[in-house]
Parts: C-alpha cells; sequence; structure tokens
C-alpha cells in the first residue's frame, strides 16, 4: 500500500506536509497543493475520499471513542469523568462540539471513516488497552495520518500521539513513601498488563524496591481490573499473605476501597495492620475511612491538554505537525492516614 | 409567526403529521408530505431549512446540551455523570453517537440550528433551570415541533418533553422517615428553587410536616448550590439554629458531606446530635462516615428513557408522536447511619 513517505518524495515535500494538504489544515500555497494532490493521485494513494471531504469542510467536532464494557457506568468513574471534563473544557472554549462514539474493544474500530463521513475533524482515543483489536485501529489513523492522540497508552506504531501520566514516577513515589514509613515486604494491587500505565507503574514499584536492597517478589503482586469488587476480591489472597506483608501499594483508589473494606470485615486495619498506598486521588479518597494516601493523576489537566493539541493542529498555527503529540505530565503523592501518616 | 396549527389547519392533516413530514420522520404517504409542504411554504412557515436538511438525511447523532459552570468538572459530579452513562448506553445500542455541546446558561441557546445545520437528529437538555433565557431556549425547540426532551425540568411551554423523577414523593418519603425516627423540628437544606425539582422536593417536605400536625417554617430552610462548599457554608446557620433542630433534611449528597463535615468540626456530630437524611444516593453515600441515608434517584434509567424515547420517534415505529414525552421515574429511600437508623 503507498503510504505518505512516498507522496512526500515524489511531490518532492516532506511528509508533514502531505499531512497539511491532505487533512486540509493550515493556509498552503496552491502549487504545493496541486503537486502533494498530483502525486496522491499517481501513486493511487488511498486517502482521496478523507482529503476531499476536508476539501469541502469541517464538521466541528472533536470525536471522543469510549471502550464499551457492559453494566459498568463509565462517565461515573473518576478517570473517564476528569478526562470528559478536561476535553470538554478545551472544546467548549473553541467552539467546538464533542462526539462520544462507543466501540466494542474485541473488534478494530473504524476510526477513519468517521474523518471521511465528515463526523469528525479529530479523534481522541480513551480507555485503549494494548491488545492487538485496539492496536490496529490504532495503527491504521497512524498510517493514514489523521490528527489524533491516545490518552494514557502507549502503541509502538511511529506516527502515534500520546498524553499520559508518568506512572512509572507515581509507581516509583508510592512504595518509596511506604518504605519511609518503614516498610519492607511490599506487596502490590495492580491493574492488567495490558495497560501501559499498569506496567508502568510495576516498573516504579520494582525500581523503588531495589533502590531500597529488596528483591521484587512476583507472589506478592495481585491483579485486579480496577474496580472496587476486584479490590474487594482480591482481599482474599492478601489477607492469605498477611504475614509475608508491611505494606501494599494499589494501582488506583477503587481496589483500594475494596480491598480495605473486606479487609476490615475479616478483621485486618489499614493501616494499623497493613499499610496502604493508593492511586488517582479521586474524590473518594479523601471521603473514605481510613482516608487513603494517593497519588493524585492530573486527568483533566491530561483531558484538556490533548483536546488543546489537536484543536491547535487543526487551526494550522502549530509549527511542528509534523512530529506526533507527545506530553507526560507529573503525578504528586498525597499523604493522608491509610499509609500510617 | 405561523405556527405548526395553521399548517396542519391549511394542508387538513393533524399537527403531528406536520411534525412527521417536516421532521422527516418514519413512511409518509406521497400526497400527505406534498400538501403539508405546499401548506407550509404558502405560510411562509419558517422551518424549511430544517425540513430541508431533514430531507437529505440525518446525522446519525443525539445531541447532548449541557450547562457550562465555570471551575465545575460537571462529569465528574454524580448527577451528569450517571445521566450521561444512561443516556450513552441508549445510544450505542442503536448505533448512534453522542454530540455533546455546552451552554451559556445566562444567554438563549440556539438548539434549532443544531437541527438545520443536520448536526443533531435530537437534543437532550440536561441542567436546565427555570431562569428565562434557558425557557427561552426550550419554548423555540417546543414551537418549532422538534424531537427534543428535557431532563428533569419542568416548563410551562405545551410541546415540551421531560423525563423526570418524583422528587416531591422523594422529599415526602425523606421526612416521614426522619418523623418515624422521632424527629419533630426537621430543618431543610434544599438546592436553588430556579430548579423545579427543588421545589418539587420542597412541596414533598411540607406535606409530610403537615400530614405530621407540624406547620413547617420556613427559618429553617436553608439553601444552597448542590455543592460541598454550599454544604459547608450552610453549616453555620444549621449550627447557630441547632436548639430549634432535631432533624435536617438536606437536597443532595454533596451537600450533605460539607455540612457534616463541617458541624463535625464544630463539635456537632450526626446523627448523634442532629439526624439526617440526603438525596441522590451517589457512590460517596455509603462511603463516607457515617455512610448516608439517602434517597436513591434513578438517574441512569432516566438517561437511558429520555434517549430510547427520542430514537423511537426518530425511527418513526411509535404512535403517540403528537404528545411530548413526558415520564415521571420513583425514587427510593435508602436507610443508613446517618438518620439514626
Amino acid at each position: 500500500m503507498t503510504n505518505r513517505k512516498e507522496v512526500a518524495k515524489l511531490a518532492g515535500v516532506s511528509e508533514a506536509t502531505v499531512s497539511r494538504v491532505l487533512n486540509g489544515i493550515g493556509p498552503m500555497k496552491e502549487t504545493t497543493k496541486k503537486r502533494v494532490l498530483e502525486a496522491a493521485k499517481q501513486l493511487n494513494y488511498e486517502l482521496n475520499a478523507v482529503a476531499s471531504s476536508f476539501a469541502r469542510g469541517r464538521s466541528g467536532n472533536l470525536g471522543v471513542v469510549m471502550p464499551h464494557v457492559p453494566k459498568v457506568h463509565l462517565f461515573s468513574t473518576y478517570y473517564f469523568s476528569e478526562l470528559l471534563s478536561g476535553i470538554g473544557e478545551a472544546v467548549r472554549s473553541k467552539g467546538y462540539g464533542l462526539l462520544l462514539l462507543f466501540r466494542d474493544p474485541a473488534t478494530a474500530f473504524d476510526y477513519v471513516s468517521l474523518y471521511r463521513t465528515q463526523r469528525v475533524d479529530a479523534c481522541i482515543v480513551l480507555g485503549a488497552s494494548g491488545i492487538a483489536s485496539e492496536a490496529a485501529g490504532v495503527r491504521r489513523l497512524a498510517e493514514e495520518g489523521l490528527p489524533f492522540c491516545v490518552m494514557d497508552q502507549s502503541f509502538d506504531h511511529p506516527g502515534t500521539g500520546i498524553v499520559a501520566a508518568d506512572h512509572e514516577r507515581g509507581g516509583y513515589d508510592a512504595v518509596r513513601h511506604l518504605l519511609d514509613k518503614g516498610c519492607r515486604r511490599i506487596g502490590f494491587l495492580n491493574g492488567s498488563p495490558q495497560y501501559s500505565n499498569s506496567s508502568d507503574r510495576r516498573i516504579g514499584y520494582e525500581r523503588a524496591l531495589r533502590e531500597a536492597g529488596i528483591e521484587p517478589d512476583g507472589s506478592i503482586v495481585y491483579e485486579g481490573n480496577y474496580s472496587r469488587t476486584s479490590g474487594r476480591k482480591a482481599a482474599e489472597a492478601v489477607y492469605r499473605d498477611l504475614d509475608r506483608l508491611d505494606g501494599i501499594f494499589v494501582a488506583n483508589d477503587r481496589m483500594a476501597i475494596g480491598l480495605i473494606q473486606e479487609l476490615r470485615a475479616k478483621g485486618c486495619d489499614v493501616p494499623e495492620r497493613l499499610k496502604l498506598v493508593a492511586y488517582d486521588d479521586s474524590d473518594a479518597a479523601s471521603l473514605t475511612e481510613p482516608p487513603l494516601t494517593t497519588v493524585k493523576v492530573p486527568f483533566y489537566e491530561m483531558g484538556k491538554l490533548a483536546a488543546e493539541k489537536l484543536l491547535v493542529r487543526l487551526s494550522g498555527k502549530e509549527q511542528d505537525d509534523a512530529l506526533p503529540i507527545n506530553e507526560k505530565l507529573q503525578t504528586e503523592l498525597k499523604v493522608r492516614k491509610s499509609s500510617g501518616a
């Protein structure tokens, strides 16, 4: 299949210029435009439909594509609601609409046709994991050089834009704090390793342990799915291993709350018997008993930044639009009672 | 200005038929269609633009219009997040997109042009209050006979669709429970009366008191704005009136949590010194200390029902589409510790 690179070569322009012409972004000399369109035609470059829809005009909508998870009220999770609040704010202030669509994570979603049918001008992909079907949908977007950005999940394909938080550092800080509180046997309740943010936290967890001269022990690493129920379920294994644990790091607040509730029911109190650091700093973190020591993730700012970056690109005012968006925001440890503070 | 009624009269058809033709809904005899379009033309009926955009095709989007409230992360409030989860589920299962737009509550929002420019096929209005600018935007939708529905807020204008919860009954149940717990001097921290759900709860509050032989006392009715901060602020007045109170009804969980936290800081514990019933049954209700006795509102179901009703109308399969949508769902009292249970 012809790619952007070949079109650029034949037209004698940069790949960025090919994207700008085919996506109708920014001002462009007529002669350059003509050269690119002729090269694309000559090479039978596939994106003519998209290019011509852009030539006709814009939709005025930023697409946000979320996974469909049966029975889960996604908008009611802190993660999605804060990201959407941030995206919504950026979109609103630029007079754009926010077109929400849902994908079945098990099938490669056809993002490209959203552009072709002019329903969106750019896309943010939320809640993606690294499974093959998700990667295939995202790869297609990158290959077409369309304006898009994945939230908090890394993909290998070049040209994939990303806005993320520094979860490796977040995981490191959480474990460093437990070490400072005197813990030496620190377990980890993580989410699925299909999410790069899960793996990043684990890297930080292991690095902090090694720096303290402790060899990581896979038998006290547990897996949940970021729901409160999965936190409750993990309590059984954690309770069984209690004589090998004096602290635990949990990859989000929801699982931490489920874990604490169920451990309490078994007679094991946090932080008296087990010190705990959670992750997210959701509303619930300061409401629950004990209040959670947790790593604050700036989801709102991440959503806002991703949308702003995309809308600036659509305006054609940015110079570096040849490079995919690549932003990493810092997390922050919030100390409360669950870690024995 | 010409209205639908006059077009219907001249064409010799019902108002519903005029709407169906002009909104391109459902199957329709060519002769009827022609008669309506000719009558509309003859009367210079304003909606030709909409009618013709519909004739060209559908957008495949359901519009959801939310207020813009500076600094508030609306998606992170239980109210909006659950409504959106329900709307999202209905929209997804029908293959529709959900186009989110934001309005400045102080200006009449131009809903009609969303239809005319074919960005949406139908609209749900979220978070509207009764102020003049909001009423003007909604009235225009009703006058044009466009498919739409307001969530949880009543407007006088005929033709206004609504899906709401029975807040009068919810308020009644809350106060009835406090009376059953032995309270006789029951205060009420309500939200702004600009929202019909606030006024409805107050009617229920007063009815329960009167039935128990207690004359409502306006001096122990307080007003917040549904935020946790406004609950904290109200604590001052409630604390001042404490010798005249043995129970309090609070119009949402967020205000209740703020009120409880601030009263505790002043040395007044709930429920020991003051029994409390809140409203919503958000996630936080069972997490906070004490867990809240609260009135559960089926926001998810309300959102889902509103979207389903609108999408059925767009399919043209429903018979009673001459009447605006009008649905009222039941609330349910959830008893926990804050009421001394």
